[in-house]
């Protein structure tokens, strides 16, 4: 994800430079092949000197750490950012840090809503971040100024900016990506060796996400356990309710036969009704942000991806 | 799927004449603008007649009702087949159809596993079969020169097939198929308002599935309802149960927690490595049909896809 915001950027000349922070040569090397960076390091330090904004694209375990490097090392007023898939506990430890360590760097909480299953700066060039939508989550702690700027510099890649508080985000998040990422990974279960084997275009699309790494998705789920768990919870019993349903059918000819096909219709028609008007129809103009902040600001010098 | 199969057909020449037969004459219109048919006519009567394989290229629902139009106006000997995706129901009635009637014709049930969730004529050019597999569930009722013919014709289309029982299919695609159509549905109303107008391509491809045709899916869901209950029944305990373990990993630091997370860390490796493997390698040799009827034979002359 730090490559595909790097090459977006500069696509989109929304940053005068941007500077790659890795861990390893190759991953700056990369980079740099690829066109994601103006100049890249392993010098974290040399990395954000002279940053305007920092973006922080390490798995969310490591964004604490990173965020830690980060202010011991950049200039006062630099804003950070990060990509966290939740948001909660990230934005908490790093506010917390910043309190600590009476960091002058200001912190706002980022979350692209864009990526693939892959991993690595070799599929940066399969994240399409325009037109994707991208939560930021601010506090009563976020600073209004450097709020505007994140949000400008993700309006600048084309994504469509929105404002959740990080509780909020991590709610929403479990509905609309913890919890498929699951029903994924468990799809791949409930296959035997024959059905899998024998998948269909369907099955594969639904079990996409379960090709995911599995140590950045243990860590997500950890960190929104909590409202993970309630929304699995509530999915569990709908299907508990669904097989019932679906029983009833089994007994064709009945009078419940018949009731229980008229309830499952309805549901999968509007089931149908809200993924056509979300998915099938063009995006309507109401979905353009409506966000205050649209005027436009010099664009942003902008150093990062740290970690690679 | 019909106009598929009959572009697939011509594109490849595995068949000498194919005949479309449509009930509106709009859909045979733009089948013979395509290229799906060599002619085509809304006289089932006519467009049948002369066929050495018809292919019934209707909803479930309405596999019986075509194949006793078809079977009163084709000649003897005529092999019937259809792309059902439920199959011991459709078997069975048809075989009684043809017991009954005592008709000459031979049917082999198939399911070629493949198609969009879109329907109609229109979207036939974006189902791939070449690659794909196809079941063909014969019973002891099917004449075993008919199988071959049938099997030889998905081939020629550039087909994988398998052979099994009606039940078997219906129980293996109760878990590959079935299921996954509920879950894309259940997902759908799983969703806040927000959490599907900020939706990421996951819950995008997540819910590819719920855009399918409701009527065809109701149809195919109750035909197959005894197998899928049972498989909803399974998949909810262990969501269940999932969320249980997520539950755990709420509780950070205690060793509840960290039990859980590597209870959790081996269930989503285990379910990307077998992801990975059936989707992410290159076909394996093993996965090359490993039917005996692989010689050659003449290509059939194939007219179909009845009712559009």
């Amino acid at each position: 994800m730090g490559g595909a915001v790097g090459l977006t950027a500069r696509r989109r000349g929304a940053a005068t430079r941007i500077v790659g922070v890795g861990d390893r040569s190759e991953t700056i090397e990369q980079a740099r092949r690829m066109g994601a960076v103006d100049d890249a390091t392993v010098d974290l330090r040399e990395g954000v000197r002279d940053a305007d904004l920092v973006v922080l694209a390490v798995p969310v375990r490591l964004i604490p750490d990173a965020a830690r490097s980060v202010l011991a090392a950049c200039r006062p007023q630099t804003i950070v950012t990060d990509l966290g898939s939740s948001k909660a506990g990230v934005v908490a430890a790093v506010e917390a840090l910043i309190a600590q360590t009476k960091a002058q760097a200001f912190f706002v909480g980022s979350h692209p809503i864009a990526g693939s299953e892959k991993s690595g700066i070799e599929s940066a060039g399969e994240v399409r971040l325009e037109g994707a939508a991208c939560v930021l989550t601010p506090t009563p702690a976020t600073d209004n100024e450097s709020y505007r700027t994140v949000d400008e510099f993700w309006k600048a890649l084309g994504m469509k900016t929105h404002r959740l508080s990080p509780e909020d985000h991590d709610a929403m998040l479990a509905r609309s990506s913890h919890l498929p990422h699951l029903l994924s990974y468990a799809l791949i279960h409930a296959q035997s060796g024959r059905s899998l084997q024998l998948a269909g275009p369907g099955l594969r699309d639904m079990t996409r996400l379960s090709g995911s790494d599995v140590r950045l998705w243990v860590d997500i789920m950890q960190q929104n356990a909590g409202e993970l768990a309630r929304v699995m919870k509530e999915f569990a019993a709908e299907m508990q309710h669904l097989a019932q349903e679906v029983e009833m059918l089994a007994m064709a000819g009945t009078p419940g036969a018949e009731s229980a096909r008229e309830r499952l219709f309805r549901y999968l028609a509007d089931a149908k009704q809200r993924h056509d008007e979300q998915f099938a129809a063009a995006p309507a103009p109401s979905e353009e942000p409506k966000d205050e902040n649209l005027r436009s600001k010099d664009t942003q010098v902008v150093p990062p991806p740290p970690g690679g």
